[in-house]
């Protein structure tokens, strides 16, 4: 479906979303597009109010769907088990999609529960980004029962361009977003790394970004990140401040694990650096301000 | 030409090219296939009469063109410099094309050095591995006055495919191969820590792969190796000890700039601790092993 609606005679779902922000924001209208009822819930009211403004209902009673969207494993636990949860208000044999990056044993743990309660569960994080959210073209990297892949099946149509289906275990799916946060956020350091060792030896950021965007080097997070370095444009379509929270849970993960991650540990030192000195809320390719001050060097748009 | 022939007219060039590994023995039959008399040198005589089977000449007096592809700066100094160095033997105006991995500072001095003796140099660090080299299909970084490039192209046309001119000076083609090395090598560690984090987690390295690849996580290196990893195969393509060597000079030019480059530090640990437990001759995507070793995983392919 990809956001293009729902097939002919599918019936519309009472679908809640929790979370709107950047990601929340977009899935939850791409499901109000595709002709579902969806009641958007955040702790911010104005973006509350304007999910409304854009035809979000006041209110559902009871329930199909539970879209969670929050920023980590402790609000995903509050929203569905916390005072006046949502696990609680869902109709009977309802539907939770579980779209935060948590650890795999969290995600196990929630499936334990809701299905205890009588209720499905899918691991389900996302990747993409804002536009794809809003576009209804997410990646969504989903594991779980067939029940509840199947009750899941058109809130994934309106969402999401590609359902990697990871097995009928609850986990997995959070176990592969891990793997390829660790992977994003080493090559954005290292991207950052590169650029700035080049300059350096006196080579410009885009001649760089042309010659290795051909060659053995190259990554799909350097060619997506590295111009905005060239450019000195830190305008944020994915901020600093999701890797001390992602590859911290990555981190997380691997210290239970007993599992030693060199370059993801280095990567996150950076992005700490970068959101402890202020740069925080700037595109995550900002953490090449990290390499550049730390040698002396001035980025395009460096004051 | 790409190792297809000389441009009808284009007369046959004297070329002795010193280092017949695996990468200069393929550019040295790539240039006989172009036409040109070619003499090879080797420290290995097995080599050497190997080259002189498939076509090599036995000597050339006065060679016009020396083609260096050996292990490091010394080496190519020696060869340039040593007792009975090329660079007096070889005819007034002949080009020497360094293809080493070197720092940019050794390159501009090589071309000094060479511009004093009335030679021309060609800053041209390959990339590519050994079939592209023997399919006169290689990647260069090259820099180098015009003269240097025009005295070059020949020989470039045979080797190459690509040839990246990346300014009049010598240095540039060093910096942007050691940029190269330096991502190339922490991906590799990187797709290891992946993989191998992703088994901690119950995830099988192939559906690591297959989704990965898909995703913002992948680089050329993650799609390039992560297949050895699946298959438990180490025959080298690129061996292991090709980046304590490469990440090495890397390292060495950012100390000498005062440029901290944690990632790559954390990359060339995993590589030394490969080579030192005698994974050495094997691929570079053996570099798992470590990992796995160090977190009591089994690969594929372990015995």
């Amino acid at each position: 479906m990809n956001g293009q609606g729902r097939p002919a005679g599918a019936p519309a779902r009472d679908v809640v979303v929790v979370g709107l922000g950047s990601m929340g924001y977009g899935m939850a209208t791409s499901l109000l597009r595709a002709g579902h009822r969806v009641h958007g819930v955040d702790v911010s009211a104005d973006r509350v109010a304007n999910f409304r403004a854009e035809g979000g209902v006041d209110a559902i009673d009871s329930p199909d769907t539970l879209v969670i969207v929050v920023l980590n494993a402790a609000q995903t636990e509050a929203v569905l088990w916390g005072e006046d949860g949502w696990a609680g208000r869902l109709a009977a044999g309802a539907v939770v999609i579980g779209c935060s990056t948590v650890a795999p044993v969290f995600a196990r743990d929630m499936a334990a529960r809701c299905d205890a309660a009588g209720l499905h569960y899918l691991d389900a994080p996302i990747s993409g980004g804002a536009q794809r959210a809003a576009d209804g073209t997410l990646s969504v990297m989903a594991s779980g029962t067939p029940a509840a892949f199947d009750a899941s099946e058109p809130i994934l149509d309106a969402i999401a361009e590609t359902v990697f289906r990871l097995g009928d275990e609850a986990g997995a799916g959070s176990a592969m977003k891990a793997i390829n946060q660790m992977l994003a956020g080493t090559h954005i350091a290292a991207m950052a790394e590169a650029i700035t060792f080049g300059m350096t030896q006196g080579v410009d950021p885009a001649r760089t970004v042309e010659v290795i965007s051909q060659c053995a080097g190259t990554s799909w997070m350097f060619e997506n990140r590295a111009p905005h370095v060239v450019d000195g444009d830190y305008a944020a379509r994915s901020s600093i401040n999701i890797w001390p929270k992602d590859l911290g849970i990555v981190l997380d993960i691997a210290r239970d694990a007993r599992f030693a991650a060199p370059l993801t540990a280095a990567a996150l030192q950076q992005f700490l650096a970068a959101a402890g000195s202020g740069l925080g809320d700037q595109d995550d390719a900002a953490v090449a301000k990290v390499y550049a001050r730390n040698a002396g060097l001035r980025l395009r748009g460096d004051s």
